[in-house]
This record gives C-alpha cells, structure tokens and sequence, in this order.
C-alpha cells in the first residue's frame, strides 16, 4: 500500500511516497517558489534512479506542482512506481481542525466544509492546506481518497482545564478561543514508538514529549492521550523558540505598543519572528549556531541556551505534576534529536524525581535509544520524529477502514 | 520600637502602627476617598478605646490623611501612644523597585528620585506611594526616618534564566523589559515562618511560597533567596486570578484586537479585570461565592476552580523542577489561607514527589501549622501572611543599623 503525503504551504509543496505497512520511504522532494518561477526537487530512495534538486518546472498553481510530482513518481527512468494507480491514498497535513476534528478523517465535500470555518484559525495555513487538497482532488480525480491528518487532533482529548483560559467565557463560546496545540502527529507518533520501546501499552503509561526544533512545543500523554500541551490559540504559545517569545504577560505588550506606537500586527511581527533564543542571543535562532557561540563565550547565546532548557525543565516538572507523576519523558525533533546539550541542561536537577541521565547513552544523534541510566526511575528516550510516517499510517488506517 | 506602615494608594492609604520586636499590633486601619469626601477608619488594638468606623473627615490630599492617623493615634482618650515622638519610624509599601533595589531602603532624596525613575514600570502605584512618602514628611517632618519596601526586591535574586523574557535584547537593554516579580514582601514573610517552623535555617530549605488572593502569585525560594516567580514585568502574569488572566498566548490579543477593533488598553483592561476566574466562571472573582456555586453544581464555577487550582500545581511541579526538588510548600493569602478546597485540589496527585496531604489537618483556616501528614517527604505549611509586620521588621532593621 503507497501513500502520497502532501504538506501543502502557500508556495510551496513537500511530499512523500510511503508504505506505511512495511514504513518504506520511496521518494520524498519538494515543490517551491509555486506561483513564482517554481523549483522542482525530486529524491527517489531507490538505488540507481536520478535525483532532481531545484530544477526548474512551471509551476503556476498548486495542480502543477502535485503534476510535477505524480510524473517523477512514474517517470519510466527514474520513477519509483509503474503508475499512478499504485498511489493507494492521499494523505494531507492540514494545520487546524478546531474542535471539529480529535482524530484523522476521510476528506468530503463535508470536511471540506469544515477546514473553510477553521481558517479564522489559521488564516495563514489552513487556505494553502486546502489549495494542496483541490489541487490533488483536480489531477489525480475523485476516486483516489484523501485524508486529512490535523496538527490540532491528538490534543483534543485535554480536558477542560486544559484547554480553557482564564479569560471571559463568551470569547470560548462565541469566538472559539481556546488553547488548541499543535504537532500533535509528532506527538502521537512518538508517543506510540515510546510504548513500544517500554515494551507497554500506551494506556499503562504518563509521557512527557518534548518536540523541540525550530518550533518547539512539550505534550503531556497520560495513557495514550494528550492531556495538555503548551502551545495554544496559536504556535507562538508555550516555550521560548528559534524566534517565538512563548507565552507572555500581555502587559509588555502595552508597555512597547504605547510606549513606541506599534500596533497589534507589528507587535506579533516581532513577538513571532524576531524574538525567540534568536532576540535574546542576537545570534541566531539555529541551536547548532547558539552552541558555537556559547562555545567561543558569547554570554548571551549561552544565556539563550539556558533560557531555553530552564523553560523545557519547567514544562516536565509541570506535566509530571498535571498527571501525577511520569515514566518517560522523549526528546524529538531536531534540537531534541540532535542537541545533547540541551538534553543534558534539561535533565540536570530532575533526580529528584526519578529522572537520571545517562552522560555516555546521551551522546548520541538522531537515533531510537534510551539515553537514560539502567537505574533511572523515570526513562528518557530520543525518539527521531517521522510525521510523514504517522499521515501514512492514519491514512492507510481510514481508506482500509473504509 | 514603634513602627508606623503606610501603604499609599491613589485615593486611599492604609496604616498600621506596629512594635516588630514584640510583634504587638497597637491600631490599625484606612482613609479613603482622599480628594473626594474623605472617609477614616481607625481600629485601636487596646482594650477600652473607641473605633472609628468610614467617619467623616476632611480629606483634600493624602496630607490630611496622614494628620488624621496621627490624631487618632495620639488622641487622649481613644489614642494608643502619647505622642508622636513614640513612633521611631515610618515603612512604606513601594510596589515597583525595579533593578535599582533589592531590598529595603532608608529614604534619602536619591532613593526619590529612584523611585520616580520607577515610575514607567508602575504608573499606578509608584506615584501614590510617592505621594503617601511626601505626605509622612510634609506632616512629620525630615527627622522621622522613613524606609521604603519594595514588593518586587525579594525577588531580584532570580537568575537571568529566569528574569529575562525571550525578546529582543534591547527591550531589556533599553526599556528594562523583564521579570520583576510581585508580593515579594510576603513571599520573604512566609519564607522566614517556614524556616521557623521547620527548625531550619533558610539557606538549607527549597521552598514554594503560594501567594493565592484576589492578586495571586508563586514563587521558588531555594536557600532562602527568589530564583523565580510567577508575576512578571507587571502582575498582570502568571497564575489565573480573581479577575486577571495571568499569561497568555499573544496571538489570542492579535485575534480578538483584529476582531472587534479594540485597541490594547481596552484589550487589557478586559485582561485586567474581566478575566480570571471572574470571567471564566462568569461568577465572581471571590472564591467563596465560587465555592458556594460549585457546590449548588454551577459548572463553569466548578471549571474556575480545577482551572485555578490546576495551574497552581502545575507551578508547584515547575519550580520544584526548577530547584531541583522542594522541601516545604507554602499556602498563604486570603484563598491560600482559608479555602482547604483548593489546598486539596492542588496537593491531590503530587504524591510522587513526596507530597501527602492530611485531610484532617488541612481542614483549618487562618493558622500557622502544618498540613501534611506526618510521613509526607515535602511538608504543607499553612501560614498566615503578615506583611506589615514584615515591613515594620525591615524598617525597624535599617532604622536600627544607621
């Protein structure tokens, strides 16, 4: 079974071509600048065939673009399949389900419907979701089922006193203001490989997932469902991140915005993209730059780093309190992946709470592993994210369940 | 040694008149409607002597105030000294110190201008206790040594990781944008009383003070020293509240700003006053007539509560992450004293870090004793916050150490 994974952008396009069954990658690329003079990468997993980079396409809307991939995936040198009747399903990351949607779900006339109502939600991604979904839907035909895979839907488990905020109720009813979070297909999909790493059912366990990258958001999993999660209404909420301030008191807003008369816009400008590890180091918001800067002593690129990871460790102190304790806690995405550093600034002081790192099992990339000691009450483990794997797998799961 | 503690408001001015050696509270009480009609309170601590209870009493400025307290508490019949030389010092509540005062100060002229300095940081109260300061002089004269008492200098001991928001630099640099921290006078209080009532010396103690009143706030103490706090640059952060929203996710001020055309006073007035578990439960802001609507199966009133409660804990699990462990929690302030619901529900589940309750302790209001049973790891203290007492205690020091 061949799954089609789209991340559709305003202007540009990533896909995969996937066997969730046997979690076979057989070529993944990118379609960018849609709209503009179009760029077109092409990267077949199999031995012999010819990788395309940035080669240019016409790429004028996003149906062109979702073209350009279904001919390289059956180009007769270089393609990976024989046609496209091989291609089984679709599945789409789509950013914002609202409520509406807690789990995955065949795409309709019905659905569609629905991800229009959440673009007040996500103006900016929810319009380029749906163009990828048309875009499909016009070069592939209707029989192919779609899927729609949301970044909001594992969290919609939280319960209310997660999700709800402290501010009037009609903002709730009326205006859907509500902590919604995201990366939930991250989350999901390292929480499912955390339990089978402990050899557990999912429901057995308390997990704190720690999907820390350029975007960088912590999700609290009580037996196999997310109970809180520190994004919001929107991705700028929770942990400071490459450029995001995280979660603010909304006096400083007043403050600045009075004080050199910005308005809303440009302030969110700066809080979304120019604050982060990157405002406070003026270095950069890369954690591969931070730690050479730290390294050759630039005070405030390390402060950056110790902000960050004290704000990571507060987050596991205050999800273990929220559900009562943990037995693992996972390091994903790219800073979680890759920045042992950080790792080891985020466990430092948690003994107290079972947690004990272990220095050499920690000094590792990108790999499946417990990197905690043999005797570390609580486990932590580094868990490579695959979101693409986990849109294949829910997408398989829907078009079989069918 | 008799202290005087005036804490200043716009239009009103409390006072105490307090010996700190002994603790004895002589009288105490409240001018309000200064610049309005002027109301006086005053409550005489002794045996015999006469209340004044909201009497008339000329006020035009917080002068006349001042004089008023000074004839009640010298008056022959009804008074509690004989003259105004037996009052050796005045303390004053100072909300904002900024960076310029991490403890308290003997007033001088450079303290005042200090103080203006302060202003931006808190333009509501620092000028009122400005003025409260320059009424005590006015009618007391420059011999009466006067000492201020910040509400943020407890807390200037947080290490930058802590203090410093993820922004860029320069809002710091420039506009001394960062965490100030709030009710540090009471956070100190209780920290000392907990230190006392463990047998301990506070450098050996991590503890979590929980500030919980109408304003309500958090704070680590590790080793007797503020290494972080829940209120930030203003108190508007951190912990939902009586009315307030305590941090949150700017992007929800962009959507509803965008929305409904508010401008960011109007947005933060709500945020100030309409929020909190006021706005939530669409109840009250106190949590008595919370307590009483939850208990006749008010939802939303029931909702206030987990909601509060639960970001309480979660605090309490952040900081004890960020200490390293925790050997005593702190319930203190009109909620923290007196509401064993909450105490409950923010103690309910922290077993794995050592924390047991017992029930039957725990059901008392307004008394210095522990509340968890006798083999819990991580003891609850319920301490009554004193902070006049702590201000007469400062003032008494640095009057003594001229």
């Amino acid at each position: 079974m061949n799954i089609l994974v789209i991340n559709a952008g305003s202007s540009s396009l990533k896909y995969q071509l996937l066997n969730p069954e046997t979690g076979a990658l057989l070529a993944k690329g990118l379609c960018e600048r849609i709209g503009i003079d179009g760029k077109f990468t092409y990267k077949p997993q199999v031995e012999g065939k010819q990788v395309l980079d940035a080669v240019d396409v016409a790429m004028p809307t996003h149906s062109e673009a979702i073209q350009a991939v279904l001919n390289a995936l059956v180009d007769k040198d270089n393609g990976v399949i024989g046609s496209m009747q091989e291609i089984d399903a679709v599945g789409h990351r789509v950013v914002h389900g609202g409520e509406a949607f807690a789990g995955s779900v065949l795409i309709t006339d019905e659905v569609m419907k629905a991800l229009e109502e959440c673009i007040p939600l996500a103006p900016l991604h929810n319009p380029a979701n749906i163009t990828g979904i048309n875009a499909c839907t016009a070069v592939m035909g209707k029989d192919v089922p779609q899927v729609a895979v949301f970044d909001t839907a594992f969290h919609q488990t939280m319960p209310a006193k997660a999700y709800m905020y402290a501010l009037p109720y009609e903002y709730y009813e009326k205006d859907k203001v509500r902590r919604y979070g995201f990366h939930g297909t991250s989350h999901k999909y390292v929480s499912g490989r955390a339990a089978a790493m402990l050899g557990k059912k999912p429901e057995e366990l308390k997990l704190i997932s720690c999907h820390l990258g350029n975007g960088s958001s912590i999700a609290a999993v009580d037996g196999g469902k997310s109970v809180d999660t520190s994004m919001g209404f929107t991705p700028l909420a929770g942990l400071p991140m490459g450029t995001r301030s995280g979660d603010l008191d909304a006096g400083i807003l007043q403050y600045l915005m009075n004080k050199y008369g910005m308005n809303i816009d440009e302030m969110l400008n700066i809080l979304n993209k120019k604050s982060g590890v990157e405002g406070l180091s003026g270095v950069s918001s890369d954690f591969r730059d931070l730690e050479t800067a730290a390294g050759e002593g630039n005070a405030r690129a390390q402060l950056a780093e110790e902000k960050f990871a004290y704000e990571v460790k507060k987050y596991v102190g205050a999800y273990a309190a929220a559900m009562g304790g943990v037995d693992a806690i996972i390091f994903t995405a790219g800073v979680g992946e890759n920045d042992k550093g950080i790792r080891a600034m985020v466990c430092d002081g948690l003994e107290y709470m079972g947690v004990k790192l272990d220095p050499a099992a920690n000094d590792v990339r990108g790999k499946e592993t417990v990197i905690s000691a043999a005797d570390s009450k609580v486990k932590v483990l580094l868990i490579p994210t695959n979101e693409e794997l986990m849109i294949a797998t829910d997408t398989a799961a829907i078009v079989k369940g069918k």
